[in-house]
């Protein structure tokens, strides 16, 4: 990254994200600390030792690095922002993907998905904000927020729309609550699977554009869709191909299965990247190295042939849980468009149970059958909607064999 | 953990951490966010499989894990705050090294001791508290306490208590600040490699204790010392065995030289074990798994005599670049008790090259040797103290051979 003044002091128009500004959106105040510079004199030093000098660095607080097992080598600390091999690597995949260039210098590594989305937050929004997010969603965009002083309002969501927002939801959002500074969505959504088309995001960009709205977009379950033969976008639409001042948010623990090793990526607007590299560097250090090692080998046409063959598999464990559906006698269900969960409202099972929460507790204890209360994904606002309390998330990435053992249980369990 | 009512909702009474108080200190309050309870029911799954139930679960968002190159195993999401294993391993640590008792439950393994500084760092403190730190000191606990909108208050410190807060540093600032929330301390300390002695920490115990306000210890370090023959307390001082509510942070990067792996823990008082599992939930899912795996190793007689000859190494380094002090011409340098730091006013140099920031391009530009000014560590602030302008700090972790070059560079160098 161009560094003005060397790599020992960032320059205060660097430092605030000012000189690269495209968007009319500025990073936030509270993202304005200075980097940790040791974590970026790393960079420079790897500059000078490729440009042929023999640089002697007493610079890092690193140790010998211990031997790693296996054919891992040692992993030192990378740059705050992930390996440049990495970064490139990602930029390559929305090439081949999507047809989009990216900058690789916009790409920042993170700590898995969860790692861009709190410095992301940090970044792009102050304490006091109002962001919006559809509700039922991953409740970890709620409360990172939460904790970190921001307004969350939530977009009521259900069969209506697909469970997605609508500029109209927006509209009626802003009208009650005030201005909005940023919407976070999810295609596909967790725990509904439902995914918005090119025309429906577009219809979101058009609107946070209009409105000075800040749009992230977790794509972290593309790649996990179920398209029919000749579909266009058969990966999912990136935000970033609709909005270059888009924050894209992803990780390798969906598509690619790497979830332990906490491994994930964010696509910046210019004046956020600065702002991520000073958080990232004092809140991270760097993204975990030797996952960023393995991650090297996660585009190759290898690797999208062996994660396809796993979609395939959670294809096969979707049509049998949609065709099982009428046996579980509950009540209606989200789209299951794409990842690889089935999100119902319980039906006629709540006259029983009462709750999901009940409802999942005596399934557990009775029946040895886990899922999720939807009480996590949606906290049920407003008396018009059923809410997470009346929902369950059935996750069908645990495989054929598994989701026909549960279903079978459930039917036994239920009478 | 105990966790009444079932995995599926948390209590109110646990999120807010007030069951189990016997500190008179709360968390905060941004901390109540409710647990992403998916990530908990990992937990009771694995609890009722070792009580022989066959458990179906189409609980976790986790597909097929991806196998891992060599010896691992596929790394699936672990507890948000690590597996049972590793923080029974780390509790027993405690008793090897420092016999003290640690309830495992109360250990918290994170994505570094930076994943440990912010969570506790939120789980701990409001936005406006004031949280002490000395000067100089690591950059991240300012800069990652600002972003979190904690007022920093800079305790300066030098040659006259040896770079340590002291009592009667940590009165004044409350005078001129206001109460204090919380203290952060380091022993070894970065930069400065200063070690507070058993006296020293129970006075600052005994003066968080009388002020209501929370002690952090940083203890990275501990184990890289440099104890004379028959000292009491070789490995460092740990606050835990003078104060049970104090917060103990380490890390596997330092003395077992793991940094690119990304793990480290903390050790809370019962009233914070709660909200950090609810944060770590959020904000992190789990810390990674493959170096979970890797550091279950750490804690073996092996382990600890092959860290040793590593930190005899920066023992030698360290009578090294002591040794060659006078040859660099340089001011006043902290003690480097412990860590890798040489820490030292620039002095008689600074006639020439005007500040450390200018120095250390200097020395990169024309003698390939790379240090860190001391900028990073120390702003500098008020009219009596030097700052971070006028030092330089040297990491000899890079071993002998490396110093010794570095040393005749400078030398050439300044001429």
């Amino acid at each position: 990254m161009m560094r003005p003044g060397g790599p020992f002091k960032t320059p205060p128009s660097r430092r605030l994200g000012h000189e690269t500004r495209v968007s009319p959106l500025a990073a936030s105040k509270r993202s304005r600390i200075p980097a940790f510079e040791v974590m970026r004199i790393t960079d420079e030093i790897a500059r000078r030792r490729a440009a042929g000098h023999d640089v002697v660095s007493l610079c890092a607080g690193e140790p010998g690095a211990r031997p790693a097992p296996g054919t891992l080598q040692p992993a030192g600390y990378t740059g705050p922002l992930g390996t440049a091999p990495l970064r490139e690597a990602i930029a390559g995949h929305y090439r081949s993907w999507y047809d989009v260039e990216v900058d690789p210098t916009t790409v920042a590594v993170t700590t898995g998905s969860s790692g861009a989305f709190q410095l992301v937050f940090l970044a792009a929004f102050d304490p006091g904000d109002r962001v919006a997010l559809a509700s039922p969603g991953y409740p970890a965009y709620r409360n990172i927020l939460t904790a970190l002083g921001v307004h969350v309002v939530e977009i009521p969501t259900g069969p209506a729309t697909r469970y997605r927002p609508t500029p109209e939801l927006l509209d009626a959002a802003a009208a009650e609550h005030g201005p909005l500074a940023g919407l976070v969505i999810a295609s596909p959504a967790n725990p509904t699977g439902t995914m918005l088309g090119r025309g429906e995001l577009s219809a979101l960009v058009t609107w946070c554009t209009d409105h000075g709205a800040r749009l992230i977009s977790d794509e972290i379950y593309h790649g996990i869709t179920f398209p029919a033969a000749g579909a266009s976008d058969p990966r999912g639409v990136t935000a970033r191909e609709l909005d270059p001042n888009a924050v894209v948010i992803n990780s390798f623990s969906k598509y690619w299965g790497m979830t332990g090793w906490r491994l994930g990526w964010a696509i910046l607007p210019p004046e956020l990247v600065g702002p991520l590299e000073a958080l990232a560097s004092n809140f991270a250090l760097s993204p975990p190295a030797p996952a960023q090692e393995l991650a090297l080998t996660a585009f190759t046409d290898e690797s999208y042939a062996e994660r396809d063959a796993v979609v395939a598999g959670f294809a096969r464990a979707r049509a049998l849980i949609l065709d099982a559906a009428p046996r579980l006698q509950w009540g209606t269900a989200a789209p299951s468009d794409g990842a690889f969960y089935y999100y119902s409202e319980l039906g006629p099972q709540l006259e029983r149970f009462g709750d999901s929460v009940r409802y999942a507790r005596a399934l557990l204890e009775r029946a040895d059958v886990a899922v999720v209360p939807g009480v996590d994904f949606d906290p049920g606002a407003g008396p018009s909607r059923a809410g997470g309390g009346q929902a369950v998330r059935l996750s069908y990435a645990a495989g054929e064999a598994a989701v026909a053992e549960a279903v079978d249980r459930i039917v036994r369990f239920q009478g």
